[in-house]
């Protein structure tokens, strides 16, 4: 089956992901073609800089810098460059002369996805990205089209894997956010300037894409509520480790009667649900679909060989649609996404207070939450000779606004020294 | 977009998984349609028995007995009978006459796969059976498609809830084999006749459809090398939990340079494997592969609800398919597989022998295993004065064929009262 089409390929960007996805392109050409029935040749390389060393030993004469010129002889692209500008440019040049492109771009397909979808639309070109999210995991296309009979209701996903590896780090040695970053920085696992993954912003573009496909509709980046790990201190680490909790950086997709809720922040999970197992840099997301009910789908969020793999999985299927003659099946309606106000989602919340240790306390703080009709769950309290008594405070589920302003009185408060802490607690 | 095509839907069965297809076809025919392309109208549900009762309401006057009468009528198949015969007659039929067909009838693809594969691409018509392995978790497609493009090594999955849920509740509470059955089918976990789950045999089954679809290749489940758990003892569980190990039935598919190994056995795995968090009667798919590393695919193994959704899944990719007008694209090359005999599998031995309590015990069997070139890699002690000692072996690597002379030749041992337990380690 294989040879009777040939595909032109090109690659933009060889870096850690595009380095190796050149590499199995030319490796195994044979065994793609015959899982594709089409021949993937790999006609060049797009890169910024010709001088730059590579990760792989690849042939001089596939790299040019005229990432135009290489796009216009192509039926598939790989864009791999990253970043809004060009690589938007590119994909959109390349998708309106009917190529289609498979990306790992999740800034740009969080910000211009429908944008990008729609130019797709009218050539009857394909965009992928399923690398774009959770690295090597299959997890967008198993949400688009094995859950396509279902209704999700809530996705939670360990997304980024240095914010992972950073809280996995201070949940196992009690170092502090600081230490554990310039170690992971150390390592390679977080970057020079690490404000898109400890920001939450990496997560966040992740979380658009999720709720995008999870609810057939279209949430971009700036739709997303953002909360990084940056305040998470050591002391609220040791003391959900001591309430059976985890603290993982979530993005969360919700829908529910009300409308739609996507938001990233560090939340608690008990130390029982699958999400807590998932440790060091690796990623996770958790479904929860009417029917299929609680799925988990786990591995690699990152490095070149797995994104890589999520890479040629898209490849593959693109090709396979152009060698049997398909256009692509394209059946949803991408309706406007009813947004849910980020004050009026239910959560739970797990407060952290520096009370004054004297009688009555309490009872002042238990009268502010029935005030605001906020019920607790569950309240410990450690003493503290010099500074007074120190209080963690679970409660029941609440909206939002409720939880927030009985946050706000608390603050107010006599008997409150200060609130050292407020997390989200997630999963049941 | 909805309402341009519409697609006559037979269902043929309507147990637990079928009645709440049924439903979810009916209370979602509009959402169905818009992520579709084309509405889905369901025409007919063919039963044994019109009278028996269903676990939903549903409009009698869809109710036949007349299974090829409906199928003729059919643009859309959904075989949920189960058993051999008469199913794969009606799949046949269906596919044929150019129905798309989606079934969740492990037994028969399995067994029959191949030849059924046959029949649809000569009629242009699609097979899908999501349903047939783990459930609702999507799990088939993501091997087949999303990992395309890499090469898969090892499959390990918890494939059968019923075992999975006993050799559990064994590990929780240190209950023996037969008790935990009876209790397992007290709560309508396990049926009156559990020979096909704790048999290993329903494993086996998904063991062959994983392989087929990793390797790309033909499996049969008369290939699956087969052991059941019936041979489990509470004693194996506890001192498998005190060398920190659980014990999983696991369905493995393995490729290697000197060929493929499908096979089933309950094996050790270590706790902090992810694998060993699968609790209950939940399921999980372990996949290796090259470049994507570790994955794991978690959830739902069985239940109506549940498999309804694979079912759903697998039904809106067929009218996607059918509504853009679209081929099935079918790149793959099906060779026959070169399976590895059990006998050159490579594992690591867990063997508890019953000794004489006596010098030169160890020093006898630890000669046994240099002779055989099989190295240990711990060893344990648990002394009783009537009986004499109990010992557990743990190896290192080792093929099958020298492993299992190995057993031999400690059987024969003066020293050794009796081999208590031989069960391999799998996971890293």
């Amino acid at each position: 089956m294989s040879g009777e089409k040939n595909l032109k390929v090109a690659l933009l960007g060889c870096g850690t992901v595009g380095a190796q996805v050149a590499r199995i392109l030319l490796e195994d050409a044979n065994e793609l073609a015959s899982r594709s029935g089409a021949g993937l040749q790999l006609i060049g390389i797009a890169v910024r800089n010709l001088e730059t060393k590579r990760d792989v030993d690849l042939p001089i004469q596939l790299f040019t810098t005229d990432a135009l010129g290489l796009i216009e002889q192509a039926d598939v692209v790989i864009e791999l460059l990253g970043g809004l500008d060009p690589a938007g440019q590119y994909i959109a040049a390349a998708l309106s002369k009917g190529a289609s492109v498979i990306t790992g771009n999740k800034a740009l397909i969080a910000l211009k996805g429908a944008e990008l979808n729609e130019v797709a639309a009218g050539s009857g070109a394909q965009l992928r990205y399923e690398a774009a999210v959770a690295g090597a995991i299959p997890i967008l296309r198993p949400i688009a089209d094995s859950l396509a009979g279902d209704h999700i209701t809530k996705v939670m996903g360990i997304v980024n894997g240095t914010t992972n590896f950073i809280l996995d780090a201070m949940d196992t040695t009690g170092a502090a956010f600081d230490d554990v970053l310039a170690e992971a920085q150390a390592l390679g696992y977080a970057e020079a300037d690490p404000t898109a993954d400890v920001g939450g912003h990496d997560a966040a573009a992740k979380a658009a894409i999720l709720a995008s496909l999870a609810f057939h509709t279209t949430v971009s980046s700036e739709q997303v509520s953002t909360q990084g790990i940056t305040e998470v201190t050591a002391e609220d680490v040791a003391a959900a480790a001591e309430a059976g909790y985890v603290i993982k950086l979530l993005a969360i997709a919700e829908q529910g009667e009300a409308g739609i809720s996507v938001r990233v922040y560090p939340a608690l999970i008990r130390r029982g649900h699958p999400l807590a197992t998932v440790h060091g840099a690796f990623n996770a997301v958790f479904v929860e679909a009417e029917n299929a009910g609680d799925l988990m789908f786990y591995g690699a969020g990152a490095g070149g060989n797995a994104t890589a793999s999520a890479v040629m999985g898209d490849v593959v299927a693109v090709a396979r649609q152009i060698a049997a003659g398909a256009p692509l099946p394209n059946g949803s309606v991408h309706q406007s996404p009813r947004m849910l106000d980020f004050d009026a989602i239910t959560t739970r919340y797990w407060i952290g207070l520096s009370v004054k240790d004297q009688s009555g306390v309490l009872a002042a703080i238990a009268t502010v939450f029935g005030e605001h009709g906020v019920s607790i769950q569950s309240m410990s309290q450690q003493g503290d000779a010099d500074s007074g008594a120190q209080l963690r405070i679970l409660t029941h589920q609440g909206t939002e606004s409720a939880l927030a302003s009985t946050v706000e009185a608390l603050k107010a408060l006599d008997a409150v020294h200060s609130v050292l802490s407020v997390m989200r607690v997630e999963g049941n």
